[in-house]
């Protein structure tokens, strides 16, 4: 392994790096309310960007329930661009800003296969609050408006 | 950890299954050829679909080149839906089929960031000849049709 410098453009989000658990619940209008644990790793290699990976699993069986993988790009005064692709058959273009130790993004694309949910726009927040990572998502389908999704709070495992 | 069966589905594309290494060489009108040195996974977690990354370095530093993560999908008759995210800012959804030992598929979409490069169109193909795993990558840009871009063979490390 070679250890690589943090890019200086990363310096904004560094209070991601690591590996997070923790748990979090879902709602949404067709949907029964659930509950996840989940695993959140952000890691780098040196490039302006930030790859990010999430797997959560079921509460009682620990048996794998959703999966997401992408990357969270900083583009300068704030900006940042996150991509990210869906085992569910799609992919999110997001951009958005940081603020402080919070990300806001909006999609403004959503490319789907022909077998995926008619999910048409995702809007995601993380922020740090204390030594708490947290984030929403919220989600709009074909004939439901953007409405809350997940809701969940990580601890940093290393 | 919990030893999880193999989904069904997969059977067709479970010649993939692991961690490989290799070398590859990449070219395009607009730029100088190139060759790197690669790691792929495929993993899964019992659901239809396998989960995807690859990381490439340089061969004479091994410092990180290019990256990418997805998922491909199993979606019944040997068609497969192949999602990947990629750090330089855009998202394909591609489809096609796995005849055999090898797969093809081909962008119906790409989502781009603003700050990506205009790449409008990517095919791949992937194979296995003999216990070499190899892939192919033609990819399209604004003012350029799809063209030759990658070519890489890797084995199996395990």
């Amino acid at each position: 392994m070679i250890a690589i410098d943090l890019n200086p453009a990363l310096k904004p989000v560094a209070f991601l790096l690591g590996t997070w658990r923790g748990e979090g619940e879902g709602q949404y209008p067709t949907i029964k309310p659930f509950r996840y644990r989940g695993e959140i790793r952000f890691t780098h290699n040196g490039k302006a960007f930030i790859i990010y990976t999430q797997q959560t699993e079921a509460i009682d069986t620990g048996l794998p329930m959703h999966g997401e993988a992408g990357y969270l790009r900083l583009v300068g005064e704030g900006q940042v661009e996150f991509v990210i692709a869906q085992p569910i058959g799609f992919a999110e273009i997001s951009l958005g800003q940081v603020s402080g130790r919070r990300i806001d993004v909006e999609c403004t694309s959503v490319g789907r296969t022909p077998t995926a949910k008619p999910v048409t726009s995702i809007s995601r927040s993380l922020w740090l609050d204390g030594e708490t990572l947290r984030y929403q998502v919220k989600m709009g389908m074909e004939g439901a408006p953007l409405s809350q999704h997940l809701r969940a709070s990580f601890h940093r495992l290393d």
